[in-house]
């Protein structure tokens, strides 16, 4: 590679300023998380589509490689130069714009770089409601959560990001533009170009700007917090809530551990305190309730609870009354991610997964004895919760704390990677995915290849031909390598 | 090709019985509405995907295109043969097995030939709901459905065929099977490849097995019809039923012209009878409302439509008390087709066109004055109706009746001509699709491509090329022509 004609040619596309090479380059290694990666060659940092296209035509012509970057708050590499390349970073932080929002059509027309967040706002703006959302919402791009298909807390209801763009512009890997700005509802007029690129993580081409849906606003909403009956019930519970016709906006589980865990660490206020052993369960259901204008969420979740009482599947429940109450609820959801809870929990084996929602029960019951078995003599627990309403569960096997007798690193280890490979084959087998909304990026790019047929990577490794044929769209992500011979 | 070899091994295939020549082909080329296609080379009724796989085998074999085949009900010729070509003609309407029906994931697993209808009472068996529907579906089946993504009258809220697949098994054009019969809610681990398939109308594989998502019934509905005050009254009305945060399951737009038809035709009570001049409109709106149990759909119909009377939208209204009120108005939706009710409409210019929401009003003015300026001497006449609320308008610049002096065909072809060239481009001006729900198959092939840039062809024939090589899956449909030297 041409470096000195490399950077010459990017500082000719974006100016001086924008092209970061040094000791600036640390500010786009690290992300929010804290967690750095490997550094690479140059950051540039175009404003327009047209600077994009450049900056890709001037990579193409001396064959370097192109690592783009939104927010950066991606859970699995995709982002980040892997170790053994020195890429070009593209970050699209600097293409803010929200160029329409058209409240007939119910869309947004936005560049790349625009946060989460601030679709949310300018759809609120016009008394529309903008559906992704994530933790992440102020700092992650509307690109990103493209690019990876991201999910969240309201896919149950209104799916995940794919379920939310009509029209893509997209930097090809030679440099040119397609531009597939469309803001229709309903288009079958050949090929659906966008669902390609799509969780495609930047691999067949940078998306530069999108038309994404606007919805209705909900109205009337309550939330809940119940103490189940068993883990079985969870899956009762939910067909019965969506049963009423209402829009079910969260379905969320949460261990006994998590809620005492809020609790002694942020000072939360107990769900259930105070109300006998009843308020006690081994698992918990937060649950969010919709109804439109005019009608009363609070009548209709009376009576899902009432209903699911008599059939044994909750023992108690709490209905928020106060918008304090409400967000006393929703801020546990928030906070029991073991990263904010557990020490050491980053040593652990942690899975976003997803399985038939009829496997979720089977699949946390079998995951968490195959934690106790393999690392429970060393102090290892296993730890769930999450979106169980569409078979999304974030599951850990959690490594015991310092100081415990095995707590060294090596047999920390063995002890997570025999784990892994375990829940890894019960996953599979209960026809589930590895990546149910964090994307495969570097994380899973050895793994992710048993949940798939052979024909299935290798029709992959066809579309990755037939888009970057050179390669050199974020090389080292997404598609697992092809079996030898296949 | 070496037609006897061909015909042995289809017979190998799936039994001399299931190997369709000569006469009884008819069966075949003529389409539930009557109109029939050139003749194939013969006709193939595998029941299983694994004979599905081994027909396409002995077709890749001996280079012998292949037509694939579901209810036949298409209206753009994608599944006829086409008239320089004489392909192997894969039906799958003998695979109709329904394999599971799951009601904790709200899943169906089905065979490719089972019917929508099917699939709607399986749905409705264990009380949840299968969402799209179209007139035909008693005919028309899943894989056909899925292969042109379909749309129907439940689009508005619930999307397209695209929204409601979770998985697909395909036979691809070298015979093997990818199996991706998946039954995930979330999914992000790469390239999605069943997007390709849907929509490809058989260009790319042969789709053999679906697993399809379904709903929660909904509950109270409500329908009524509204005299619009004007045309442009119809956006805002539609923002103004969306805004209720209920469930609008219809909101579709009919002409006067349409309602004067049915009542003469086929003995409809006009809806808004004896009111007065009020009663009396050039458009109206035929919508309805669900809304969650427990709830009164009535009530929220009754202030949604106050409130647009008071903002001068609607002149006059009719909500449904009864069944036989409400299937009278439905009734009127399906009757309203110039097909059924205008002699001669099948020589006219037919749209199954979308555009923008903000864009429904400004089509129908100009592509009505188009047709008035180029046919309205010789006594073409614009029609108009359709699902408003997604964009999609079905619309006709219909020629005069026979006998009408500028009847001669010559003359009416003329005029047909100028004026597809001209709502054409007006479609294109306005962003929009000539196709919105229909597919391209034969009939839109050679003027789809004048609404996509040069580049989106090219990518679609790149993944033509990725996963049909020879050309042999459904030739000489959907994709349209590259240009020279693209």
């Amino acid at each position: 590679m041409e470096t000195t004609r490399l950077l010459r040619d990017l500082r000719a596309c974006v100016g001086e300023a924008h092209v970061i090479t040094g000791d600036e380059i640390a500010a786009y290694t690290t992300d929010p998380r804290n967690v750095t990666g490997p550094t690479p060659l140059v950051v540039v940092r175009p404003r327009t589509t047209d600077e994009v296209a450049a900056v890709v035509q001037a990579c193409a012509a001396t064959g370097a490689a192109i690592v783009t970057q939104g927010g950066h708050t991606g859970m699995s590499g995709g982002a980040q130069a892997t170790a053994d390349s020195a890429p070009v970073v593209v970050t699209l932080r600097r293409m803010t714009t929200i160029e329409a929002v058209d409240p007939t059509d119910a869309t947004a027309t936005v560049e790349a770089g625009v946060t989460i967040e601030a679709i949310q706002q300018a759809a609120d703006d016009v008394d529309l409601l903008f559906a992704p959302d994530w933790g992440a919402r102020g700092t992650a791009t509307i690109g990103g959560g493209i690019s990876t298909n991201a999910g969240g807390n309201n896919v149950l209801h209104y799916g995940s990001m794919r379920d939310h763009v009509l029209g893509l512009e997209v930097v090809l890997a030679d440099g040119r533009i397609w531009n597939g700005l469309r803001a229709l509802h309903k288009d079958s007029s050949g090929y659906r170009l966008r669902d390609l690129f799509i969780g495609a993580e930047g691999t067949l081409g940078i998306v530069t700007r999108a038309v994404v849906k606007l919805l209705p606003r909900l109205h009337d909403q309550r939330s809940a917090f119940v103490a189940l009956a068993d883990l079985d019930a969870c899956t009762a519970l939910l067909s019965r809530v969506r049963g009423t016709g209402a829009v079910v906006s969260g379905f969320e589980l949460i261990p006994e551990r998590g809620v005492a865990g809020v609790v002694a660490r942020f000072g939360r206020q107990r769900p259930l305190e105070g109300k006998g052993e009843a308020s006690r369960a081994e698992w918990y259901v937060l649950l969010r309730l919709a109804t439109p204008r005019g009608t009363d969420a609070g009548e209709l979740m009376g009576d899902v609870l009432e209903g699911a009482f008599a059939a044994g599947l909750i023992t108690d429940a709490a209905v928020a009354v106060t918008p304090e109450h409400d967000e006393n609820l929703w801020a546990i959801r928030d906070e029991i991610s073991p990263s904010l809870l557990i020490p050491d929990a980053k040593d652990g084996a942690k899975y976003d997964t997803a399985v038939p929602v009829r496997r979720v029960v089977e699949f946390i019951r079998r995951a968490s004895e195959t934690v106790e078995r393999i690392g429970g003599g060393e102090g290892w627990t296993p730890y769930a919760f999450g979106h169980v309403g569409d078979g999304n569960i974030h599951f850990y096997g959690l490594a015991p704390a310092e100081g415990h007798a095995t707590s060294q690193s090596a047999s920390r280890t063995a002890t997570r990677a025999a784990i892994e490979e375990a829940v890894d084959a019960l996953v599979i087998e209960l026809g589930g995915t590895l990546s149910a909304e964090h994307g495969v990026g570097q994380t899973l790019l050895d793994r992710i290849g048993a949940q798939k047929p052979d024909i299935e990577i290798e029709l992959a490794w066809r579309l990755k031909q037939a888009f970057d044929p050179d390669g050199l769209m974020n090389p080292g992500k997404t598609l697992p390598p092809l079996e030898p011979g296949a």
